[in-house]
């Protein structure tokens, strides 16, 4: 028997999750331009100024700077699987979810990993790093995450990149949440690999990661004595399917294709520079609102794009999510591993970071948690993120 | 310097390649919907339907059916990486590049490949197959492609199905170009796993790999002794994330998710049986047409869904496909391997697959190949195709 369903209606959300963020009219409406051959002229000169866009949001000259056909994790899995070959020896940070994520792919590529740990919601200190090299001086990549999503912990690259280097390792890193929202200058960090992904800062749905590989990265990749085990990830062969030889690989994603070209507009004519002070402005205002509401920090050093706080004693995790969903049509995220049930984290990252959508969370989270009988004085939060824009705005001007 | 570029403005075309074919204005206004957070219950919700939906077009019961998040060749690697543990043995039918392709992605997992080849445009003889399990009999993974997207070749498939499961050995099928097109029922012909893709005979962009497990596939999954080298396409943890318990594993494609789910839709709505039986009545008129110009077909069992055609002697293979681009916005692609440069392949797959596509396909390129003083008399092809048009109304009626 056929079964078919009512017609698709999804209802317009405020996305304050750890991404998907808000996507704009503009870039739904490329997603939805006519679908073009993969190999049309017109379909190669958009991959083209594609690649030209991701290298100036990336901060890189790195020829080999794509968009991979999946998600984020596709990301960080092309970034490994082309790195390592089995038996080589890498170095994972892990201090949440995604460097664990990382070591897991590592180890399934047959690397032999190295971790060094941090409590999550803590940095990875250089001289972790520093001790870690001495013991492992034959290793090959060091990995580590820019912009930990599982705990909003921004993780400080300059000194590290230096002893990563030093010591003749390739520096791979994860900025799938701060490419287009924190600054994260490739070259400047002498970064090796990098991946991201579309629906976090870039404003983009989700489906593709863009990649950026260093020359240095590329020499190693020349030098491998295998096949790149993931014949879909491969990235001896997508350099030919994106370079000028245009050699047929997969059918790349058209019309995610479009909508990333149109984010990366969006955020050059912002300036990338521009982006980032709003991304630091909207989080300053959040944070003065939660912490007058009496509402901690989970990380040392927050992210400016994802907030990640714990649930106050009393509240009810699930039942405050479902309500400024039901409620309000806001989503925030869950915690995450030993944060499930006891952290929130909500994102401002690309289209979502706006003055209004901080006076929207805060206001609505002001009537739950009153509703909870927390004590808590009314609008607070939101005199506080106002206090602090005043600031910001005496501090810019 | 920071350098954008203009608006984009992709040009409406009439596609008929090898895929993408002509996505409608019905799914691509639903890619377009309000981006939901991938863990919504409202998008919970379209993953379900879409599951349903698809489990109807694959004609299977089979629970874990779902939609990779890459493009069609993802799927042909989720089949073999979840299904191949290193060491495993595995036939594969090599007769075109994606048999060719099946055989490298198996190999960089490890898999001991054994090929039975036929020649490109022929089928895999049944003969064949018994003897490749007489002689290879602990053969674990049988794969084999039922739509040879680089020949035109379709595979029959009842016979060998009976052989390989008489061996106990696992089907893999390749059903990228038939999907949706052609009849292809899964729990009719006892096939294990099946990979598709969104952009052929569905008529969705590309970007997700609509794909199939049996119980007695899943029970080899839960048998290895090694997890899944690639994360991305680990079904053992795909399954948590699409089943009841939405454990988080990564962001799905949200926008594609809505564009699958409604070309889905429209596929049940038309009805598989008539959607098959239009595929063969285009492909027939097509065929018409084309052989009363002259031109010859490259496989001995054409699909209706993909035309693979000689380019006549003498004719400027580039030069023809430039003019039905530039001038009439009709794009069909190029041949593959061996046939570059020899071949053409043309589409009529999903919404492409329109008598008006017929006629002005054959119109165009009666226009072009006269200019090119071929001496084919004007009006022929579409007199033909005509006459087989009326034919197909007399059979039907």
């Amino acid at each position: 028997m056929t079964q078919t369903f009512g017609a698709l209606n999804p209802t317009q959300r405020v996305l304050l999750g750890p991404g998907p963020s808000d996507v704009s009219a503009r870039i739904l409406r490329a997603l939805a331009a006519p679908t073009l051959g993969h190999l049309d002229p017109e379909y190669l000169t958009i991959m083209d100024e594609t690649r030209q866009m991701l290298r100036q949001v990336f901060q890189t000259k790195n020829e080999m700077t794509i968009a991979i056909s999946g998600t984020g994790s596709a990301g960080m899995e092309a970034c490994v699987c082309n790195l390592i070959e089995p038996g080589d020896e890498m170095i994972v940070c892990v201090n949440g979810v995604f460097g664990g994520r990382m070591k897991d792919v590592a180890q399934r590529y047959g690397a032999i990993v190295h971790t060094i740990e941090a409590e999550w919601g803590r940095g990875i200190d250089p001289q972790q790093v520093a001790e870690a090299f001495k013991q492992h001086p034959r290793t090959k990549v060091f990995g580590i995450v820019h912009a930990e999503t599982s705990t909003g912990e921004q993780q400080p690259l300059e000194e590290i990149s230096q002893l990563v280097h030093d010591s003749g390792a390739l520096l791979l890193v994860d900025a799938v949440t701060s490419l287009g929202g924190i600054d994260i200058p490739i070259d400047g960090l002498q970064i090796d690999a990098c991946y991201s992904g579309t629906q976090k800062c870039l404003g983009c749905p989700p489906g593709l990661a863009p990649v950026t590989f260093s020359p240095r990265a590329l020499e190693a990749l020349d030098q491998r004595k295998s096949k790149v085990t993931s014949w879909y990830l491969d990235v001896t062969m997508l350099r030919n399917y994106w370079g000028s030889d245009r050699v047929y690989h997969h059918t790349a994603p058209i019309n995610m294709t479009y909508a990333l070209r149109e984010a990366l507009q969006i955020v050059l004519e912002e300036g990338l520079a521009a982006r980032i002070a709003r991304h630091q402005r909207n989080h300053r205002m959040l944070r003065a609102g939660l912490e007058a509401m009496g509402l901690a920090y989970v990380p040392q050093h927050s992210l400016t794009t994802l907030n990640a706080v714990h649930v106050p004693e009393g509240v009810d995790d699930l039942a405050v999510r479902n309500r400024l969903l039901q409620d309000y049509n806001i989503e925030i995220g869950a915690g995450l591993g030993p944060f499930k049930g006891t952290a929130w984290r909500v994102g401002l990252m690309g289209s979502s970071s706006t003055e209004q959508n901080v006076m929207l969370f805060l206001a609505a989270l002001d009537n739950i948690l009153r509703d909870g009988g927390l004590g808590i004085e009314a609008g607070a939060g939101l005199a506080a993120a106002n206090a602090a824009a005043n600031e910001s705005e005496v501090a810019t001007a």
